[in-house]
């Protein structure tokens, strides 16, 4: 169905599409289906950046040869209350897939457990993650590192990635509170839609190769973005480099960046998930206190401000019932890629 | 010793005239030693506003009743790798000391595990309390929130408190990696200098009550305090409202303020400590990794910027040879504590 220039599909249709994509650049079927599954999401929530377009990227991801198209993900115990997943340089979605189940198991049998994702490749958002354990009524916190991208503030040069913080917070009778945001002062995208538009970015993103402040898209691409909300940003970015990266016995940002060999695949490396059962420390008060945890959310909401995934699940609602709109140009290159 | 109108105290007697002041204002001898600790540690490293002018603050928060001074701490297990203190009203660091080593065997016994301070009067840091993690080998994230001074972005009525987070991350041979900042824009102590000063305050510190951006501090200190970082960091306050409250049974910001009743005390709520094992996950891998994380520590010194914690490290060195300088007029005002 065609309508302004746009192509609508169901949520069921959607799926299969990037399924169907997937499958014919050679990733395995239980690797399509997971990643299809996040591509999914992204578009009904609204995040178009994170929907279908990214099936343009895992293409690209897999022709180049970064990702491992049928990886068999491994999962360990390392420590009691810790889960590892090896998911062998295939896509991210599979191994957490695979992890969760005994991930929730250790957080409800200890109170707190975390998984660490290692050698997988990156091109999702973290919110399915700690959306999915919210879901299963844990607090739910996730890190990722990237490629070295981002300077740390006070320095000029990349050490840091985008390195993203998310955290998810289970609701009853609600979707849960969940947030999902870079480190960094934006997000890359933000800087490469500058780029194709032409358009100068503030001075305040990033740096040129030099160390200068610029609002040129391409020298801040070939220089160093800056993180946000200055100093605390920065360290904020440091940490989520050191526990989802040495921590778990996985890549830095610049090493990753370093592996890449100027491919310009995604970024590969580890991502570390912890999840906290609040019966842990409430036992039977449980009901008590999540009640108070809405009554902050009223109060953040009762004054007109938003809630993080407001805007997502709004999208969401729509596109149940709506389906999803693709740009007629965006499904003609994606359905090229059924053919190639 | 006086010079330039400073009193030079060594670090021992810094530490022994805080004990002895606390003791002094009926604080029993275990907290008025833990407290000492804390306030000579952040006097040492030059962290005035948290190091002996605090006594002043304790005293009021004693006098007032805002804090029990004998309450004995009772630590409990609520869950296989979960710990809680309950510190019966008192402050927050005699709780701290006392859940510490279970809190480091269970991490290390299950890889991960979590501390819960409930029940706490709050005026310190929290690095303290990471750093003390961080020398035993884990990595450690630590989270409070305080009274509702702060409101969420794209609102301005007070929800949130100043909720800070920190951070502690091992390094062989050298002081830890520590972070530990506010997530409101400045700290509050920030505002109260400027208005003591007579100084406007920048406007996108904060609002009035009638939810107008201010310049005025008292303007502010009535009505609401921002976030750092815009909406990323009002996300990061509602999570440590949530993870440091409700989670672990316990007050939220805005409980806090209701419950002091306009003594302008201490917050009293609770705490959330995390402490991750990086043996729970690298093994024998452990050095190898570890020293991963020294060259990210040097791609950030290496280019001229600072880490979080360079600052206060120099000056415990400074300290720990010259001792600490007092303000003549404050150690006056300890001073007289002593007789009163």
């Amino acid at each position: 169905m065609s309508r302004d220039g746009d192509v609508t599909l169901t949520l069921g249709e959607a799926e299969a599409l990037a399924r169907s994509v997937l499958e014919r650049q050679g990733l395995a079927p239980d690797h399509a289906a997971a990643v299809a599954r996040t591509m999914a999401a992204g578009e009904r929530d609204g995040c178009a950046s994170h929907g279908l377009y990214r099936l343009l990227v895992a293409a690209n991801s897999i022709a180049k040869g970064v990702v491992v198209p049928d990886a068999v993900p491994v999962l360990s115990e390392p420590a009691v209350a810790l889960v590892r997943v090896d998911g062998g340089g295939g896509f991210a979605q599979l191994p957490f897939e695979q992890g969760k189940p005994l991930l929730v198991e250790k957080a409800r049998r200890f109170g707190i457990a975390a998984l660490a994702l290692n050698n997988v490749v990156h091109f999702a958002a973290l919110w399915p993650e700690v959306e999915a354990l919210a879901g299963e009524g844990l607090a739910a916190l996730a890190f990722t590192p990237s490629h070295a991208w981002v300077a740390p503030e006070g320095g000029t040069k990349p050490v840091f990635g985008t390195n993203p913080i998310a955290f998810g917070w289970p609701r009853p009778g609600k979707p849960p509170f969940v947030f999902d945001f870079a480190t960094s002062a934006v997000a890359r995208g933000e800087i490469e839609l500058h780029r194709r538009a032409g358009k100068p970015i503030p001075p305040d993103w990033g740096y040129d190769d030099a160390g200068n402040p610029s609002t040129d898209p391409v020298a801040v691409l070939n220089g160093a973005m800056r993180t946000f909300g200055g100093h605390k940003g920065s360290a904020l970015a440091a940490m989520v480099e050191l526990i989802a990266g040495p921590l778990i016995g996985d890549m830095t940002s610049a090493e990753s960046i370093a592996a890449d060999q100027g491919r310009m695949g995604s970024p590969i490396g580890g991502e570390l998930v912890i999840a906290i059962d609040p019966s842990g420390f409430l036992g039977a008060g449980l009901e008590d206190h999540l009640r108070r945890a809405e009554a902050m959310f009223e109060a953040i909401e009762g004054q007109g401000a938003r809630l993080p995934s407001a805007r997502r699940y709004a999208a969401r609602v729509r596109s149940e019932t709506e389906g999803v709109r693709i740009p007629a140009q965006l499904h003609r290159d994606i359905s090229a890629l059924l053919k190639a």
